[in-house]
């Protein structure tokens, strides 16, 4: 055992509890006939919780984790203390990119080397512990050499270490039994459009996407590809703008069955969109795969990644994902970085424990909603007109037949209220 | 003649004017071997120079306008001054709504023959005015019936009245000869996602487009349909949100190659792009076809529709334009407001005018750049790595082909500069 | 009685009721040795609600009131329909501006009789009812003769017709024992700077404000005048941006200590900041004077007055109101408006019940976490450092003293965690 | 002579170059009676030239200079390639933090004696150089003992180590004949309301800035005390938002008349103004001091300090400091970076050469309108209306005596055009 979390024990439910504890989040509690455990499915992340630094553009390293280095000795350490957090937490799963896990080497193959003990080490720590894989993810855009994109890079050479790279971290995926894997395409997009062929550089990134589609099939993986879509930054424009964009380019290359989309809060918000909405346009989609729940600072213009605390918009993002039947392989990442100030080790289990306390509050109303049925009987009220013969017919008839039925008069379409307040007022009744 | 314009005569290009008149805008000057007036195509949009009266969501109408009124004499006397604007103007084109031209009947059919006689009207006055038709469009946003939706409103009633109304329309614009025909779902979003079925209401929407391409084959119209996306504003929510979502819609529903999409400045920024993004990624997808052109102030969260002004940016967006090939059907609609405060006649026509030159102005940059060939070469040397077949192979491979060719050692990619400041800098040569 | 609200009786305070009424707004409830009235003091915006038409830019009137219209039995048909509103929701107070009650005359002496007229009922009305006046305003931007400003107009008739028309319903709100007077300047701002002088509007600005001041004390009006900021719109810019804009702007004129600010939740996050902050900074000031409870979608980027929702938000407001010992002639108007789908009188009821509700929750929420002390205390210990006299001593110290002890060493300041996390889910025990 | 600006000469002014040279900024040019380099007073920044490694929040270096390291030697080979630029951008000056130019030391003495050799080398490199000292400012937000502020900081150590530190600069500064001390409070600001005492922090950021004041004069630096306002960003938000903020902050400690401001474009742009707002207020609160000249992508939500390149948005810039009369201390600071894949030297001369043109044109243009004169024309013009004595009188009568004026009639305004299309046209002959 480390001493990183000396003191802290692990997290019990107890509502009244003073210290560290879940005061929501029951994993045994039944909800809507599951157990919260497995309609949430938390996992940690990797990246933000054991390896960023605390840094920003202005400022560098704040935090001093005995496992920062560059060495096998601390990738080693900090896998120690993340399987500690695993079990304070007593989270089901957690992710990682190739980066955050192994120090990078001084070629691919001793990168790799460095990558597959790691994956060892997690193998053996997974055989005693219960937290599993939600989803590995490669790294491809923190190196100078993506600087310009991956798989849309202008080097060819970059694609195929990308390739590779996705290769490894896709294998290993599939040893770990992942249940998924993810794609964020940090630098695939552009910082001008004065240097860049957009066409060419989509047309690059649908056959990336092709081949791993291609190779999850040949090794037998059974996990769901996911796609995260992002507007940008680092990049000006990043190409997987939003779900809209995201199922567009699936389309495009005929992948639309094959991968889902891993939609972000903080993600959603910088698309001028709610996250709610991404959720729901992703599910009509039929493309809703999986969740990094956190929050973007309404008043700041990038990628805060806070860990949530607004149960209300939890709740209606929650709402959208029990309407969609709740998570397969999916589940609610933490894509959540502590704030640089928030230095102690404390810090870093009381905004899990805060939030997967936020994520049981937000479900349980979720499913309380549901469950009154309020919401889901206006809604179909609201339509109602539709459900007749009549009114399904104009959807497959033409403009000419329709026009001539209203050209004779008779049709005088009256506005009806949309209930909005009311709605909202309904909501606020769970949350 | 009204007399409204007293005192203004026909614009001539006139480089040291010192009234009214063009500066850089010669409609003869050939270009790329093109006379300028044909590259540019450029089109008055009733609505705004005819129909708005100045308000604002905290102010009503400043405009004086002896046409505004609700009769057939007021719609007789704005067509009157119309014209007379676009022979001042010069301009090869212009565009209207329904609700622009005509007065709001007691019913429908009250409504089409108000607009019958003003399409009349502008037959009539088309026989002997070189201003021909570049699109018509019906207004489904403004009247109360349409306040929560046209084709995807949950009264199908209004999805009849809306089918209704563009079978009018589209009617009237093959009549004139349009060169296109534009859909602009104002209120095809939503408020709140509480009250909305958001699958519903994309498939009725698809359906609707199916039914308007259906129709214009039937009808034999040869002009091109389009939709003009806009991310939101009257609704949170607009479903043509952009040009990639709308791409995605039309894959969706087998439309990609039926339409093309009308792009707007002010609308490309409330979506988060720049003008010159959606031009490229539109042109890339094979869907371009026209453009809005205005401009949004930076400094403001919703559409300001104001002249354009800027050289610089217009010439990126031409830029796009004639990578394309130009305009075919499509063209330069000034969806333009005059600022609420420029009551003058005057300023309608300066502010056409101002336009026009800053149009003419980016268009013989970007074709100077085109000429010029720098950037071209740049964007060309940065690809320069995938020419060769083995690159080309690449795209064709598989993941562990590549990957044994990575870890086998000998790759290790060098970033080059992306030379961006350099590009700017030429570009800066040409504006 | 009108019948507008036919069927709809006075709500009551029933956590368990099902139809209309206040679940957590008990008017008698003690919080902190008050009344959640007096603490509250809840007001009704007669504009929003009784006249607006439910426009929007792109299109028009939704509502459909018996008292829309133009003569003084329209108006007089609002008041009474107002004052039936006013009793149903047990608010203790409402406001106004000149234009929401009367209609505009042909001459200013016209406008002037039909306010006069209009406020007597308003006197008359107020004897038999529980509702007072929080505060009145003239509403000097919605008239075209406003749209280069009020006291900032390029044309000085402009500056004397809105002195006079401060002065008319300045003494109104007098003689009605209004609790304040506010100042909204709309169109104080500008389209461009192109034809502003900046300079020279605010100086007139700070005239028209020093006047105002003047002759509130000459009447003896014992209310509160406040100034309401916003950043834009309707202009591109508004004079009084914010809170911190303001202080600025009453420093300049010797005035911050007779003018405060009346905050509104919509206009502090346009100019990016949140609600909270300028709350806190007013009170920090010494200008926290009354709030306008509203909301803005955090997608939108204008001012979409949606009634509050978000319990979360709303307890961190009242927090800081707390922490300025409560409102004294401040109160709670909620400058909110329906949806211009909200087309019922049973959801203007609901939509002020819902936010009545919303803000009962959020002040005891925020009595409770300031009765638990927690936030308080960690904000002591965090800043604890500073309580010694040397530490004192610093403040009134120089650079060269201080250099000089830093240079000579033993300093070495240690970063100590922020516990942002850990506040925050201090915060959701009480949300 | 270092090589790492091998085979590129001292840049001349030659319109017909073909490689790197000026376009357009030939210093010698006599614009209104002064040289261009006069006017412009271009400055390089060392933190973004020389120290910046081409991070991001998503990827580290990507600049591969040989001066990179942590010790003297490496300071020193870093200020000889920096002198050698100056001399190929013929620049008048140069900025820098203390941070930029020494590596930190193990104690305050140590960095202090880092620096003082390296201010040293600057001594002596000046002597021989035409490169002057614009501004020097001390980094107070890098380390992480600044991770809460620094005379913000809730540690009054951190105080007392801010306050050695700025004195240590300003008098390296005063050495050098620095024209001015710049300060920028990156994290004097909040990331949480939750754990901040906004009145005590204010009150001691008084307290810093009152002791620079009082130290200046101490020592007899006449150069000018600088505050650059920015909104947000590493904070949630900054105490010196923009220039209306600082303008209040100044007042309220009484050194408004000691202390001006150094406004950047790209920090305009994040607080909602555009640059020219925030230099026209500056200019008519009598503290405009000197510009960081960048631009921000207006599509990012973040500080990306490019190089400008929009000569119309440079051009109005520009007049608004000439209508200030020009700079006297101030200058035009680059405040802006390489995009982080613009690897080479050259990268690093043509984006200055290229900014240093855009300024050169923007000046050019900006006094070509002066001297035409019509824009000021049209303003004295549209307030005309403000030059009787009746007119002057109203600002200092009083409400009740313009009332009884317009209350008996004959005054009816009328709205005159803004005629802004017309001015943004007559700004276009010059741009």
């Amino acid at each position: 055992m480390s001493d990183f979390f000396k003191g802290i024990d692990p997290l019990r439910f107890d509502p009244d509890a003073e210290g560290l504890a879940f005061r929501h989040y029951d994993p045994d509690e039944e909800v809507m006939g599951k157990r919260l455990e497995d309609h949430l499915r938390f996992a940690v992340a990797y990246w933000h919780s054991f390896a960023w630094p605390g840094g920003d553009p202005f400022g560098g390293q704040t935090f001093d984790r005995p496992w920062f280095g560059d060495d096998m000795a601390a990738a080693r350490l900090k896998a120690e203390v993340a399987f500690e957090m695993f079990e304070i937490l007593n989270v089901p799963f957690f992710c990682w990119h190739d980066h955050d896990i192994r120090p990078e080497g001084a070629s691919f193959a001793e990168s790799k080397r460095n990558f597959d003990e790691i994956i060892d080490l997690f193998e053996q720590k997974m055989e005693t512990s219960k937290t599993r894989l939600l989803w590995g993810t490669a790294n491809l855009f923190s190196h100078r050499r993506f600087m310009s994109g991956a798989s849309t890079n202008p080097d060819p050479d970059v694609f195929a270490w990308s390739a590779a790279t996705i290769k490894t971290c896709l294998d290993a995926t599939h040893r770990l039994n992942g249940e998924n894997y993810v794609l964020w395409g940090g630098r695939e997009g552009y910082e001008t459009l004065l240097n860049t062929d957009l066409g060419r550089e989509m047309e690059q990134m649908g056959r990336m996407l092709s081949m791993v589609v291609d190779y999850k099939h040949k090794i037998g993986f059974k996990g769901q590809i996911l796609i995260e879509p992002k507007p940008q930054e680092p990049t000006k424009h990043q190409y997987d703008y939003d779900v809209a964009t995201v199922y567009g380019f699936l389309q495009r290359f005929g992948l639309e069955k094959e991968v889902k989309v891993n939609i972000e809060q903080g993600h959603a918000i910088l698309a001028g969109h709610s996250f709610e909405h991404e959720l729901a346009l992703a599910r009509e989609l039929g493309i809703l795969g999986s969740i990094d729940m956190n929050r973007n600072d309404y008043q700041s213009g990038w990628d805060t990644d806070q860990f949530p605390n607004n149960v209300p918009e939890v709740a209606l993002a929650y709402y959208e994902v029990l309407k969609a039947g709740g998570f397969e392989t999916g589940g609610t990442n933490f894509d959540a970085k502590l704030r640089r100030q928030s230095l102690d080790p404390e810090d870093l289990i009381a905004a899990h424990a805060g939030a997967m306390d936020i994520c049981a509050r937000g479900l349980k109303a979720a499913a309380a909603m549901l469950k009154d049925g309020g919401l889901e009987r206006a809604r179909a009220e609201r339509y109602a007109g539709w459900d007749t013969p009549e009114a399904q017919a104009l959807l497959t008839s033409d403009l000419a037949s329709i026009a001539a039925r209203v050209e004779k008069g008779g049709i005088d379409p009256q506005p009806r209220s949309g209930r909005q307040e009311r709605l909202e007022n309904l909501v606020n009744r769970f949350v």
